[in-house]
């Protein structure tokens, strides 16, 4: 379990190396986090840099991650701010343009397997041997209260107050961090019905792999939740919601028509949840929105 | 001359109907005003419904403007918002894109012309019949003063002060408002080489015509720029900085690499001041760059 404490310790490890995402009031009752506007373009640059900085120390081999997607841009950055060297690993099916551009944050990238699974494994590997820190994408302690660091901002950008949170869920890595930040908020999951790795958590009662697809899955298709996230979403009785692709794509779509938001599928699925009804608020209801990344490839909303 | 006082009144008047936008702190002292997030996209909303709301009375034949542009659209926005007609004059060659997006706010488009010059004629005798209010796109005291808004906000928005704004120049109606709002602020005029209507009035001591081309074109390429904002910046004795074409789709692209900021071309050249050194900050000088619309086709960011 990750303490509101553990959040608070690493936002000061965290001060001016992250940035202070604005938030936006779109109605009354509803506010977005503008959290794509983080340096590498996600949350994760929280975590990863809080990973780095609360480790008892930073081994001569650096950082290994496994991730082609935010958590590895992620990496790359927060090595590349704190001088230190970092080894991505992503399997062979990765896009050139995603490799191209860890490469360009200065990463070492080793393209190993078909499937993520594959380059994950890999990377445990690589960092025994090499005694690298490990950097996990999502669950771990670390990264998680790094995450949880945008939650805190919250209070302070929102003096009015607010009731609930929508956050989309891969590994889970980003809620658990919310849940920590905001005791006595409603932090509501949301996940594609095509990747559900903590809502069958719920059901199982325990993590427990599934089958991953649809528009969203290179950022939220784990195929199996964190503990700690099942962990902290069993504690705060974290009610789940699931949104189809269609929503998912049309919420993408809204954010660009009313709000000039380029933001990435993944992303989406968080205000799917509202503009599906897959949750519902209440009569008077204070809801904020995490737009939590945009690694996308803004063409499709022109 | 339009003055703090009538900067407030409009944003009393705008209150509830325009979005107070974000602003994001960028580095120790650059900070940017996220107004692409207004509702159509723009800081023109500001200025359109305010134009309307200040005007004794709306006639039953409604609104007429004339643009292809983000003042159409504003136009067309505060019409519908306000449960009036808006009719809005374009040149036969505006793109069937533009054409729809009107259409689509429910205003009535009107091709007419081969130039923008002509759809303006033709609105201003098609006003002048019917007795529709006419809304300027620039030149006008309550525009002005609309758009000025945002500029108050940003006292609110930066509670440690700023030094010096830079803001995007066509007409001339946004910076006029921002002088207004912000007296004794450093507001600073960005334009294309390519379509310099405000600098040019400087230095011939007066409005006159000029050439326009380039990539901002489209939202930057006032013919000649607006009296009330060529007495505003000499009264201010506003500073004039020029950016190249490259310069603006560099510093397009930096916003979205860095920020995930989805921007127009106009937009990015208020930023491409500060990436080409068109303008250079003196060390500790505090700015703030107006992000001022991405009614964008956002393809070629991909
Ligand atoms: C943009 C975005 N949102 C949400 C998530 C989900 O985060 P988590 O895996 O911590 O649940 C991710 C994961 O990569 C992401 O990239
Ligand atoms: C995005 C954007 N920025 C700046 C401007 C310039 O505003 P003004 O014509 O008031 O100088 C415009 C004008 O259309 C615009 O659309």
């Amino acid at each position: 379990m990750i303490t509101t404490d553990d959040v608070r310790a690493a936002a000061q490890r965290l001060e001016g190396r992250v940035r202070r995402t604005p938030v936006i009031q779109a109605a009354d009752n509803l506010w977005f986090k503008l959290e794509q506007t983080q340096h590498a373009g996600s949350f994760k640059t929280r975590g990863m840099v809080n990973q780095i900085l609360a480790a008892p120390s930073v081994p001569p081999a650096g950082i290994v991650a496994a991730s082609g997607g935010n958590a590895g841009l992620a990496a790359a950055y927060a090595a590349r701010e704190l001088g230190i060297t970092a080894e991505i690993y992503v399997p062979t099916t990765a896009p050139a343009v995603k490799v191209a551009k860890l490469g360009k944050l200065g990463a070492r990238v080793v393209q190993v397997g078909d499937e993520y699974a594959e380059a994950y494994a890999a990377a445990v590997v690589a960092a025994r041997s090499s005694g690298a820190l490990f950097c996990h994408a999502y669950d771990d302690p670390s990264m998680v209260a790094g995450n949880g660091t945008l939650g805190l901002e919250l209070l302070d950008q929102i003096p009015s107050g607010f009731d609930t949170v929508l956050v989309a869920v891969g590994g889970g890595g980003l809620i658990a961090g919310v849940i920590a930040a905001l005791p006595g908020v409603r932090v509501v999951s949301v996940e594609p019905v095509t990747s559900q790795a903590l809502h069958a958590a719920l059901a199982a009662g325990g993590p427990v792999n599934v089958p991953v697809s649809g528009v969203a899955a290179d950022s939220l298709g784990a195929r199996r939740v964190g503990e700690i996230a099942y962990d902290m979403a069993v504690f705060a009785s974290t009610p789940s919601a699931l949104v189809e692709d269609q929503a998912i794509v049309d919420a993408r779509r809204r954010l660009w028509d009313d709000y000039r938001l380029a933001v990435e599928h993944g992303t989406a699925a968080a205000y799917a949840a509202l503009t599906s009804g897959a949750y519902r608020p209440a009569e008077g209801e204070r809801v904020v929105v995490l737009i939590c990344g945009a690694n996308t490839n803004p063409a499709d909303l022109a």
